[in-house]
């Protein structure tokens, strides 16, 4: 069976400071025509499942402009341009910037958060062996954080609730569980 | 502690038919200035953990054109205009279009999948009681799709390759294998 959609024509439609927009003409696989597809192009982003000595998960909350809402995730952030070859810096740095610990990091994932239009790819790192930092770099400006610790079944409450609501962090917890288990 | 950033004006930059793309300017809270968010709205998505007697997860191969790959990915599908409200119906339509099978669903999560910059908000149901359909309804025109069906410990070879490498699809092998534990 052949699957591949072969680019006929692209056009760019917007360029962000975070994501482009693309249009793409397509000829679908097995001569069923062509096909528009609209595509996000994101640079990717990193995120920390960070467990304390004590077993607490570290949450940071945030507003979401997309979403209106708070919302409670494990710390994140994009790559900047170029950074792409340095991924465990990024987690690191947004680590120390977001909750002001470090530690040695782990990937344990790699994988897209919206597969049918973007191609924004997410390394999930687990973070052990987490210290202080003394000094750490400060929290982005346009950013208002809220640095919090939860049990497993804290984190597992927060899902329930609705104040956990995104797929990274939902993984995070999930794969916590399977590592107690 | 304040979070909310209030909208001070909206311009929407393009629609399309899957996504709409907006750029905001919003004033930061505790008086930090403004900033301009560039925001996608989707109208959501569901998605499927389809379990069959044998206890063989329901994957469906398909191109996608945001990575330029195939992936292995659990069944899922947009929400059409209209169809917020009947979300199960929507679940159960993809579930019987993709993979010809048909059951009993329960919604296991309801998460966003880019919170960064998008509103798509996925369904994750669990269905069980899983039967054939014997005329199912065909599969999108612009669709070319393989099912196939893994235990879990194939599941999990296929996240370490990377022919798993979404979110959705990987929450739902974790919460599967939790469930199993």
């Amino acid at each position: 069976m052949e699957f591949e959609e072969k680019t006929l024509s692209r056009k760019e439609i917007y360029q962000g400071p975070i994501f482009k927009l693309v249009q793409d003409q397509v000829e679908l696989p097995e001569g069923k025509g062509t096909a528009r597809r609209d595509l996000i192009f994101h640079n990717g982003a990193v995120c920390v499942l960070a467990v304390t000595d004590e077993q607490k998960l570290i949450l940071v909350k945030q507003y979401r402009k997309a979403i209106e809402a708070v919302s409670y995730e494990i710390p994140a952030g994009k790559l900047e341009v170029g950074e792409n070859t340095a991924p465990v810096a990024a987690a690191l740095r947004e680590l120390e910037e977001e909750t002001a610990y470090t530690g040695k990091l782990e990937l344990l994932y790699d994988f897209y958060s919206a597969i049918g239009f973007c191609n924004e790819k997410l390394k999930l790192y687990l973070a052990s062996d987490l210290t202080k930092v003394e000094n750490p770099r400060p929290q982005d400006e346009d950013e208002t954080l809220e640095v919090l610790e939860v049990s497993l079944e804290e984190a597992k409450e927060l899902i329930q609730s609705g104040h956990i609501c995104d797929a990274k962090t939902i993984m995070a917890v999930q794969y916590w569980e399977l590592q107690k288990k």
